[in-house]
């Protein structure tokens, strides 16, 4: 990953800020001969689209995205597709006050430290409306898995909202879709929910956070010592706007355990080896085991909240901030299509270099 | 990240195995005229070394690293510096079993299954040997920083061992180099030492959870989107064997948090802007605030244990087996260092990058 | 250089095909508050831009440029440009006969090997329409370094069409700009002109040579020993379209030459190092001397040309082909403008790399 | 290619100086299960070992390859395979003066320049003794293609000394082995031996050309735009100390042609296509034909010559040098198997490359 671009082999460039003409992603490195079309990408944008609920900003975006090149009679060329997301609605006056005052827990003041110069219109570019620009090319990703590695299924749903954990014991991934949250576990959203209404009411928000699990990849993705499955998850999930932590597996909760308690014995199953246990979350040593991955990350609270906060100008004088305008109170939900996208793209990236350096397939058979 | 590879501009390439004739690091991109000198870089190899106390391995290698390029004249000359440590003590008597067997919670199976071929002695790439060559080239990093940046400061500690965490209340940073777990609160060191005892005589094994702490850092440090600074510290701490998980400031408890919670307040200070909390971890929008930088990290407990776990031979027979030979009882321990060194090298690279595109310090003044 | 970016620190991503809706180029990393509008970047893209004269094709593009992200208020901010360029005169009916034949001298039949796909309206991702985008991102550049570097001129010019070579005596560089090839030698302009009609009518095409001087670039740029500043510019020459061969300073000509009469001798100047010649083309060792840089490219002749020549179609028949539709009787005269371009972007991202890594100007100071 | 490595998929570090105790280079991203022993390596080092003949310099490096990674009971494991090579022979007592004075042609200035510090002996970093680093990686590239593509054979040869042009007509392969300038014609081989007598006894040096020829390399290799294959062969052949210019099939003399005389020609042969000539020197579009890829590069003349030569010291004093010690006077013949290894790594790197994104073996079929 550097600066505006992530990956190795399949390779996303974004761009755009959040108030500008445009938004979008250059990606490059795509398989040739994938089937490719704008609904294809959309189908994951409007997953991600504000203003479906309650719960999310009424900003009304269309997020309506095209395919500039890179594609030919329905087919991926091999070549760099852009996909660009035109910015429809946007409503520069609610956000003038932010020219001049840094508002807390954003951008606003390391941008003006780094560069001398901000683009302050809904946080220019470090807005998460860049994530659609994610969401679009994790599309491309996934059409790109559909057809390489079809037996790969990816998932993402939340796990916790302020205080309140999902119960696994209630997990059901088919309520995934039938609930504002997108989580497995009914009763939470049902928690979730009352519980946000309060806070949306006081104009307070509230962190979440979100699991990705991957299905069906096969064992052998990933490399030594940089290159792991795991570090490039890792970075891709940390990149994603406001998360703050990053999880394979037991994630934290390992610096608990014991190495008796820690250990996935393995057994021999009908096609290969089976786990008792998925503590390490589908990856030991960089590489996949051909179990689930398992990856977690923590938003935080949105930071653009009605409370008002101290802060100061450009000039150095005190003052507090009020930040109007339509916020999400808990970002976390959007993120969820977001940790997909991000995880899709880095499964494909490794599935390419895997098949660059090894060849298709694990390559040292058991048994 | 890639590979074996990680930086932008101060670029670590790190090779050899457990058991070969030796392991080591390409350092590329060092500033020039920095001083440099193999007890330079012993200093912090030594309090990574093995079998300095009762709690690590009792394999006894020197770790005696050698300059073989790049430094003229005591000083470095802007060419790649390679550093290499000789393996001297490598009893492969020692691990005869497990070139059948795929011990669980290690990369023999995976490596197996990638590249159909591993070396199997110590674990081969995948030990954790190779930290050796990390804390190396984290040592050339603390050079250059203090030549650069010399109110740098970075410092890492143990705050969790299995069950127990350190209390912040207790905190002194001058007791972390005076207790064997390199943690700053003595109280906990007791505790950890009674309790390790305890696992080691059983053969167990236990977790840990280390923080690194980046004091002195100038705001500006880092860039939008996927080359954040959280982004590369998440991805380097990854990449260290044994981890599961790492956080920025309130990690994943900010998923608990609200938004009037979570806030860091920002007043006009002496020299600049100060907040009046750090739950941001000292980054904003992947670039530095000028805060103390935190990142904690999950080391899993050692999976080499005595308890006999279920596991399968190449041939995919099931067996059991017992991780003799000598192994640290909780590799979190040893993972200090290595976390120091990885922060130094991502803040030294951020340091450089920053000055390549924007320019020698911030760039927007406030006030 | 992968794929379809090149640059380190100034990166550019080219995308797009000639028939596609738009092409363009994502800029990333430039320094932010460099002045920067469209206008500045259209002045190159006229200067490229087709139909301007008999001797370029007569397809007519207005070649507009506009700016969709990275720019506020008339200043970069440092996060990526979004440069597209709309096609407008997209005539895919000219280029019927060519999706089942392969044009001998084009990439029909590579990219169909490759990919088992192609775009064949108009050459697809081969055309050298894509080289709009590198001068667009060229223009960028050039902002940078009046802003950085301002003592840095880049000018490139025609050396050579067919058997014609212009002949140094008679450079006089105010000509360049006053006639249709780019050429300092007025009298060989005449003599081309008259040439390329000819060749034109007989519906034939034509080889070139264009060369780049870069002044006033300072010493020190460039860096051993694959990130040489001649690696990096032969590079930035090779990929763009009919170009065979690059050349630094003596280029070829050096395999001719004994070492007495190579040497560039060195005396003490005003304000540093002076060369009694410059047959190093400005580069020693991969790193600029402070010398004019100079470097030199061929263009093969066009390979649409109305002369039938033999090929296959897809089927693997034998047939002939005729390039009928718009094309450039000598290609090389549009690639003056682009090799300047990418002359600008290779300047600037060795600029900000030497910063990077060493700090601002050469580090070594002589007498 | 940056700094000090180049290589996309298979990449290559060097490492080391002249005169420092041993150079080498990291080589990541082998396939796993390729053999290979330090013989293997040694063959290509001897062949551009010096003091071989009369014509290189008698400096005597044993010039011994050690793989101290990567290799396991003689097969690469996908790790990374480090090669160092000692320096024995390094009579620094030759070199003294040059530390003070800077010798024309060599980088002394412009590593001092950008630097602020160089070893100066026997030129660093900067010394053409880097490339036996570059030869060793070659072979571990020839070990790995000789698996994946046996049917592909590197083969370089001088085509040029001086104002001596080796002439095609008496072309036999079987030839280069047996003289020592490594040329297919057995004439030519004769004329330059009493030049190149002459010229050493005078003190002075001379230039050479150099030609590599890849022959059954499949169709599809390389890849738009910036990632095309001459590109990267471009950069290759660049990078290698003293080399001026670098063609691909008719190269600079493509300028002069038409584009009835240029066209290569297309029919189907028994197996594919095949063209009636190859002025494109294999790669149309950036991407391999399946014909021979051929690739030409200049070499300048030793710059190290007993001629006095106008110089300055340090301190800016005007001087004169003459450069005494061991030295080539055609330095190009040492850098025919230089060039033949970075052939050899290219389309290793862009083989892997291709089947990373596309699949093994092209992807359209003909007829």
């Amino acid at each position: 990953m550097s600066m505006n671009t992530y990956g190795h082999l399949f390779r996303v460039t974004t761009w755009g800020e959040s108030h500008g003409p445009a938004l979008g992603a250059t990606v490059d490195g795509c398989p040739p001969g994938i089937p490719l079309c704008e609904e294809d990408l959309q189908h994951w944008l409007d997953k991600r689209k504000p203003g479906q609920n309650r719960f999310t900003t009424q900003r009304r975006e269309p997020d309506a995205v095209e395919i500039l090149s890179g594609v030919y009679e329905g087919q991926t060329t091999g070549t760099p597709i852009q996909l660009m997301i035109r910015n429809t609605d946007q409503r520069s006056k609610d956000y003038g006050d932010i020219a001049e005052k840094f508002r807390p827990g954003h951008a606003d003041i390391t941008y003006w430290q780094k560069y001398g110069i901000r683009d302050p219109r809904g946080g220019g570019r470090s807005s998460a409306r860049e994530t659609a620009a994610r969401v679009a090319a994790g599309g491309v990703a996934r059409r790109a898995l559909a057809v390489l590695a079809p037996e790969i299924d990816i998932v993402g749903y939340m796990v916790q909202m302020g205080p309140h954990r999902a119960d696994p014991a209630n997990f059901d991934l088919e309520q995934i879709p039938q609930n504002p949250f997108w989580t497995p576990d009914p009763e939470a959203a049902e928690v979730w929910g009352a519980y946000l209404d309060a806070l949306r009411k006081s104009g307070d928000s509230v962190g979440a956070a979100i699991e990705v699990r991957i299905s069906g990849a096969p064992a052998g993705l990933g490399a030594p010592i940089y290159g792991k499955l795991d570090t490039d998850l890792a970075a891709a999930m940390m990149s994603i706007n406001a998360v703050k932590g990053v999880e394979i597996g037991e994630g934290m909760a390992s610096a608990g355990l014991t190495g008796t308690e820690n250990a996935d014995e393995i057994e021999m199953g009908e096609s290969g080896p089976v786990y008792n246990s998925n503590h390490a979350g589908g990856i030991l040593g960089g590489i996949s085991t051909g179990q689930d991955i398992i990856v977690r990350f923590a938003v935080k609270p949105t930071s653009s909240i009605l409370t008002p906060r101290k802060t100061i100008t450009r000039d150095g004088q005190p003052t507090e901030i009020v930040t109007k305008g339509r916020h999400d109170p808990c970002v976390g939900i959007r993120a969820v299509p977001v940790g997909e996208a991000m995880a899709a793209a880095v499964i494909l990236d490794h599935l390419l270099l895997h098949r660059g350096q090894v060849g298709d397939g694990p390559r040292g058979a058991i048994g």
